[in-house]
């Protein structure tokens, strides 16, 4: 451990704010009740992990914070969100990632996440101009691939609930996928640390393909697996793993 | 949106305090961090989805407290109990729910949510002789249908687990289903809930199947999952759709 | 319910500060709000299900901080670390323990255990010396069931994600699972209650051999089944069952 460590200080070192922000995760509490962990905190996950340039420093902050939020961290949240914003996330992605997941993992963990944000988005002097519209202008609409979607959903649970197959349309796809706020690589970054978060790999097929669509990369996928590892635990991950594998292989067809 | 708002005033305009109630359910710091979400909230969700009639205010009230209480979103219990006191769900109904889900959610989702629904209950001056009794005089039990349960379970089971087989029988289906606290359509309602809103749609098909024997209808149940959309995220809401659609399909039969 | 209570008196009278401890689990609020539910604990579950000795107190009580660090109830962990002390857990097994479940279920959920312990630990005069040191002198390692393992996933997952197939070996099995502070048996037990409490059953079947390989007989994996329904939920544990069946069905041949 101790090469390990010795490299991650000089890692840190060139990184300011960014790595004090990394350990102001973990809580005192750590280090006197398990200094084991803190050691596999500080060398493996902020030393190495962390500093891996398969996955940006920023897109791991946002991916950390939608895994903590659709797991109902809410004590970690405002300590990840200042860590997301030193990243190079903005105010405005943050909000919009609240907002996004509010549909994909719960009201209650969305509104928990905003009152844990609240207190930083004041103390960096956020304003409400530099969060996202209320009735921005979408972005345009695929037309046909919505319309297949929107036909398949209908078709095989119309009957079932037409209340979900409508919202799902009116207020998913044409129109939280088309807000601005939020790149869409990114709203399908979000969408699927989170079904990874919450266990639900039958979810992840549709949202990993969607991810790549909009230029999520093979290997920045794979690094995201890797890294959500410690913030949703490893049994998490290798359930999600064969949902992943088989996604890679149909489009490399 | 506007149009929407619109239309959503005049409806909460009607219900006076349910309608405040379900603004105290979104905290102010909603508005400062995520405007987009708070516009959801009062469009989309309180003025659209929770004046719908597919489903009774009541029931709503009801379901979204089991979602909640199983999501383990404990601070947001207390205003939801008192959401759903002012929609007509009695103090007995939300002390059983509670100790119904204890069961079917864990106990420490169970301690916790009576943890924050004690000071709504002092608040409106609720009394020990307002809740169900310890040992009510149990309804009537289906003796056939139970022992066709018991059979398949321990057969199944009796050689893996004879505790959980024997506890389900005593605990469960001789003692606690036939408490008269909680109507066994409501019963059932609150465990379909639960079962959606913590990613099992594995063990719905039995309780669903129950909830409608029990009384619920097939427009209810679709009703319920687009509501829980919501609440619990709409990927869960998609994993139990192949579920509901295939008991609605064998109770067509 | 009445002979039920007698009987759990005289074995609660029996066990003192474990009693006590025990009691200390239900908040107050629970009788005031649903004393169905505080009748529920003294008599099924405090007053019999703890007191079964098909799986021992001590083992009980680790267990069920497992269950409850998964699920993320940290209001409860104080009470239950300060419970399994006195069960005969030790404080550097609980310690290991966080470390060992902070790569089963993420980093929040050690991280927040660590927060909820550090009290009871300052209480009973835990020092640094009572805990697993950070880098101990490793168990000796099966090289060639380590071999075998690391082949299977390497080749499965290795195009996938390099860095989850490499941590998975680095990290945890050629590190983690070596570490002294937890005996193997112990760690697969808990590793097993996570999976259970965090409704992953299909990442079961290899932790339950290895469990059983590590000691843990049929009957405590029955005991600890029927004892996890009630703080994880009764339909977590029907969903482990089968997994269980096919375990020992395997196991018999």
């Amino acid at each position: 451990m101790k090469t390990h460590l010795a490299a991650s200080v000089l890692m840190l070192m060139s990184s300011g704010a960014f790595a004090e922000d990394l350990g102001r995760t973990l809580p005192g509490e750590v280090g006197r009740v398990a200094p084991a962990l803190e050691a596999y905190s500080n060398n493996a996950l902020f030393g190495t992990v962390w500093q891996k340039d398969t996955l940006s420093a920023r897109d791991r902050a946002l991916v950390t914070f939608a895994a903590l939020m659709t797991r109902h961290e809410t004590e970690a949240l405002g300590a990840h969100a200042a860590l997301a914003l030193d990243a190079g996330v903005t105010p405005a992605e943050i909000s919009e990632t609240i907002t996004h997941l509010a549909f994909y993992t719960g009201w209650g963990n969305a509104t928990a996440a905003a009152t844990a944000v609240a207190p930083v988005f004041e103390e960096r002097g956020v304003k409400a101009e530099d969060l996202p519209a209320v009735e921005p202008d979408l972005l345009p609409l695929d037309e046909e691939a919505e319309a297949k979607r929107q036909d398949f959903v209908s078709s095989t649970y119309g009957d079932v609930s037409k209340g979900i197959v409508d919202n799902t349309q009116q207020l998913l796809f044409l129109d939280l996928w088309l807000r601005p706020g939020l790149e869409p690589r990114d709203r399908s970054l979000v969408t699927v640390a989170a079904l990874i978060a919450a266990g639900q790999p039958e979810q992840m097929t549709f949202h990993l393909n969607r991810a790549m669509d909009n230029g999520l990369s093979k290997e920045e996928a794979g690094a995201m697996l890797s890294h959500l590892a410690f913030y949703a635990g490893w049994p998490k991950v290798f359930s999600a793993l064969p949902v992943a594998k088989e996604v890679f292989a149909s489009r490399a067809e």
